[in-house]
């Protein structure tokens, strides 16, 4: 967002004076230099609201903010979509978890899987929910998608509600371009999606079945086989466009 | 690729023995621990041909290669597609190279653009070609595009060889999916494809100017402003999965 205010990400969101905790004051004052009567737009990334607001301090710098009227958020994604990825190596998911954000993943699943490399340790959820919220306010989304997990992927996968799910498989023999364009242009036009990740080294057959018996139909984006990393954006890319696509053809019609 | 033998990057393949470089000799036998007498695929990504190869030696390691029947690649990208990235900070054109190369692009041009922050110094041609090389390698592809630049955008668009040509803009009012989606669809269905993805700090009015003047037309891709590497994979992924679902529709029908 080159034009417009500066986002800054309030939890609580509610109209009147609020004081800024330090953390909140010294990114507007040091990293964004904004000086105390100076405009915000501050957003509440897990309720989806938004309000203008002024900077207020008390000589020693910003110290509070006074919240205007406060609205739904303008933009935020149009389809309920959750992201499963398994988790990979390193820090990847911090990476995934930006990409999921800005192409309008609306939940995202840490799931572990008997390839996975990396069995994460401490507070990760905590971190993530930090990714989203500060992807979010780089590309002007309104919320932040929920992140869950790391769950065992046997977990995860009982755990589907009424979505239609895809697994990425570079050996299946259908597309997900085919798959989304027959779905979209369904009847189920609204209906939330699901896409499952594997990791590095793939989903073990054992999982690929398991997969198919909750109801994941196997889907290859391509011809060559993607980095589990490349594969979230490459997919949302793909739904969002079809999305849009779809939609045309449907006001074509109707 | 888990299955199948290791690939192995050479240029000028041709059948009978050759010789393996230093680098190649150790990349096979410390990093990969293939020993003398074992298979692998070799591939020549500049002419997307490929042969089966018996790794041999002196005793003292590998040191030449057999090389059986030669063929053309396996698996080569469907279509011509250019990918025009504005340089960013940092080693972000690697990412995108990856990226591109995994998704299908054949051609990648670095572009400097006015906004760009980073100015490449010293051979960093070479040094993409060689992470395209690599991308290659492990995404199965058995050829790797085709890099240049960088050179000024100006120069970028003068030369643009009868492509249908999108620049992705946040703030466009069409979509890349209703666009791709149109195209696709139309008589022009294996026409090449040139995308132009702007800096981090997008393109400046004049350059926006100089895009539609050369017949790029402005496309956005969801309702989020994207970061500038976020955009290659989500557009190209868009890309190969409309093809898979136009392709399709057109067997329905014909």
């Amino acid at each position: 967002m080159r034009q417009g205010l500066l986002r800054v990400p309030l939890t609580s969101l509610a109209p009147g004076l609020v004081p800024l905790s330090p953390e909140v004051a010294r990114y507007v004052s040091r990293v964004h230099r904004l000086r105390e009567g100076e405009r915000f737009l501050a957003f509440d990334p897990e309720r989806a609201l938004e309000a203008e607001a002024l900077l207020v301090g008390s000589g020693k710098g910003p110290s509070a903010a006074r919240i205007d009227v406060v609205r739904a958020a303008s933009l935020v994604p149009r389809r309920a979509v959750t992201l499963i990825q398994c988790v990979g190596k390193g820090d990847k998911l911090d990476a995934v978890i930006r990409d999921a954000t800005e192409l309008g993943a609306t939940r995202v699943v840490a799931a572990l899987s008997a390839r996975c490399v990396a069995r994460p340790q401490g507070d990760r959820g905590g971190r993530w929910r930090r990714v989203a919220v500060e992807a979010a306010r780089q590309c002007g989304r309104g919320d932040a998608p929920r992140i869950e997990g790391p769950l065992p992927l046997t977990e995860v996968l009982e755990a589907l509600d009424g979505e239609a799910a895809v697994c990425l498989d570079p050996r299946a023999e259908r597309s997900l371009g085919t798959w989304l364009g027959g779905m979209l242009g369904d009847a189920g036009g609204r209906r939330g999606i699901a896409l499952l990740v594997g990791p590095e080294g793939g989903l073990s057959e054992e999982e690929m079945d398991a997969c198919s018996s909750a109801g994941f139909v196997r889907v290859r984006l391509g011809r060559f086989t993607l980095r589990t990393e490349t594969v979230c954006a490459a997919a949302l890319g793909a739904l969002l466009a079809l999305d849009d696509d779809a939609q045309e053809r449907a006001d074509a019609v109707g």
